[in-house]
């Protein structure tokens, strides 16, 4: 019988690109060509966080990585914790927090499934709940399973070490979660386990609980993390440096246009689906000079734009931003103010009028401070003033002028 | 309407009598007067670890103290930890514990219960197991009480502390049994928790969780660890030290009668019932030689069989210990032996023929080393010699002679 897969060299080529670690080195080879030569797909799980359900270009990553595995015929597992949402949040004192009922689980897990299938193929892919089996486990189970590891390992942890040396509190329920998070790749059987680069104990763990429950022990596969559009800090909603995969086609082409050329390339890398010999021939396209990092930039914007809305919506974005930005002109869309009274400063002026941006009048001071603010004389942009004082007064402004606020915003004196 | 119960301070008087600590201090007297202002008595729980059911004099100072507080109309809970006992307490030790099975489990508590009722009152004793609410909690009520606690105070317990220390694993399982056992607390909401100095810490991770569960926290009463026979550790089977209260009415006595001075006087404070101002009496008899110390010893083995026996055994195995020791003539009660073939040597011998002893080659050659092993040619003990080798050969050996092992067992060659 010949197998439905291909050439396990051929997908592993594929599966390891853009990892930071395969646990055991060769593992993945090795369970490849099990899988080849048995003709059985590997059980590949990934276990995402349901108090977050706004998934983000950081999140794509690894549903990336999990639609490679997907496209060779292997069966993923897109695992939400329910179970740790339905416990609550660990800070609470002295009774359980309010747990998060079955429909807003179920509210939750519909928003997941409809981001994850404009990656992933819906009729590919199991969706479970860890509350299948956590629900069903009693506190005698949980001690049980608790034997399996030390706390001496569970403090190796990075997080757990800082804080436990800076007598920061660890409570002891933090000790649960590697261990219930391990008995999910238990109770599911995988094979590999895929997960952020920061995930990495917590997925051994799972190796670990494996092998004393007398199963064979995952592979482990890391991603990096993202960084945000600050190409500074990892990609987070609440650092708000992300782009979220059901943003506007505007927002996600305009975000992305607005990142450093050097994180453009890691973009490139992590999320793009071009192939090795492209990125590599488009880097020194660049370096070369042969093309203009702008251009590249757009390529990137038009794939993502592509992929989680349509080639038509990212044409209409292109399209905008040649005109808004290439021709040197302001975008028709703006929102309209009154002209200040003459008492006004700068700063009261923009948090006044721009209420709808909901920024308060530090971000105002500090968009100022960091030159962020500029006044045009007219759509054609021929003469910008660089707002320096927030302060100042507004004195000066007329009908028909133009406010550029940050990098996408503008307005105008009606 | 009057109390049912004495004053208050009459109560406290004896309660604190042989404790180590009363934590917060006065909180004790603050129990006994509301409780009775209001007529109502207080719930007084002592936890019992089912893995040694065979209860001995060091469990019978906790007991002891149990039955003041019932004497005085108080609740008694004797708590037999047999959900804790299949996770195995770490108090103290210096490794990880095998669990027991729910069916030895069983077993010893039934052993206990026949054997606390030598001392407490069956009818107004509350005989409770911890899995009544411990099997009905779910791995995700575990994981909420662990909240209320945090790794840092759990490896501030000194057992925890040193094995850290010394990289001698502590599975995450042994930090559950704190938190189970303070959980019994919650659960009975207890006024009074007793127990052993050694089980301190435990006995506070309890009153941390009734605060955490709204309860007033529970008072804390701390009694001494008895010394073994050996008087060197802790009382305990493991060790052979111990005086168990189901032996015999001979072995009591004669076990008491085997104690050094010092420790007898050790034992009469926390084990005898006589007053505070007769223990006075009996030490300054002693030490003014007014009284032997014999015979104050026999007046505590007296004591411990008459209470777990009867006086009528008390006062026979007086007899028989005159008989016996004081009347220099060997015991009527002998093992009967052959005469060992001209080839033997002492070990071989001893251990070949006293095999109901249970004795290894390995204990003999200590007892031999300790000059344990006398040898007599006769019932009236004229003639005494002290085996020495334990190589060496029995030669000489006769009908009629007797062997003294140890201080109690004799045999006799036939």
């Amino acid at each position: 019988m010949s197998s439905t897969f291909i050439d396990p060299k051929k997908q592993l080529a594929i599966l390891t690109r853009g990892t930071v670690e395969i646990i055991p080195e060769g593992s993945l080879l090795t369970k490849l060509e099990r899988s080849y030569k048995t003709n059985t797909p590997l059980r590949v799980k990934a276990g995402f966080d349901p108090t977050a359900p706004d998934l983000h270009l950081g999140h794509t990553v690894l549903i990336q990585k999990m639609k490679q595995f997907q496209d060779f015929g292997h069966d993923v597992i897109f695992l939400i914790g329910d179970f740790t949402g339905m416990i609550g949040d660990p800070s609470g004192k002295t009774s359980m927090r309010k747990a998060m009922t079955q429909e807003e689980v179920d509210a939750n897990a519909k928003t997941y499934k409809d981001q994850i299938f404009s990656i992933l193929d819906p009729d590919k892919t199991t969706v479970g709940f860890n509350s299948k089996w956590m629900n069903a486990m009693s506190a005698a189970q949980l001690i049980q399973l608790s034997t399996h590891y030390t706390v001496a390992r569970m403090l190796e942890r990075d997080d757990f070490q800082k804080r436990y040396n800076n007598q920061s509190p660890i409570s002891i329920r933090e000790f649960m979660y590697p261990l219930v998070q391990g008995y999910d790749s238990v109770a599911l059987k995988a094979d590999i386990e895929l997960g952020g680069n920061d995930q990495k104990f917590n997925l051994l763990v799972g190796r670990e609980l494996q092998k004393a429950f007398g199963l064979e022990p995952q592979t482990i596969l890391t991603v990096p993390l993202l960084e945000g559009t600050d190409g500074v800090a990892k990609m987070s909603k609440s650092l708000n440096n992300y782009i979220g995969i059901a943003e506007s086609a505007k927002d996600i082409f305009g975000k992305i246009m607005s990142i450093s050329d050097d994180l453009m390339v890691k973009y490139f890398e992590l999320l793009s689906d071009i192939s090795a010999q492209d990125l590599v021939t488009l880097q020194s396209d660049m370096q070369s000079g042969k093309a203009h990092p702008r251009d590249i930039k757009i390529k990137l914007a038009k794939e993502l734009v592509s992929r989680f809305h349509s080639a038509e919506n990212a044409e209409m974005e292109h399209q905008s931003f040649i005109t808004q930005f290439s021709n040197k002109k302001a975008p028709e869309d703006r929102i309209l103010v009154d002209l200040p009274n003459s008492e006004s400063k700068w700063v009261d002026f923009l948090s006044d009028s721009l209420s709808d941006l909901n920024k308060s009048k530090g971000e105002y001071r500090r968009l100022i401070k960091q030159k962020a603010i500029r006044l045009f004389s007219n759509v054609q942009l021929d003469r910008e003033t660089i707002i320096e004082d927030a302060e100042g007064s507004t004195q000066g402004l007329e009908k028909g002028m133009l406010i550029k606020i940050g990098k996408r915003v503008w307005a105008e004196i009606k």
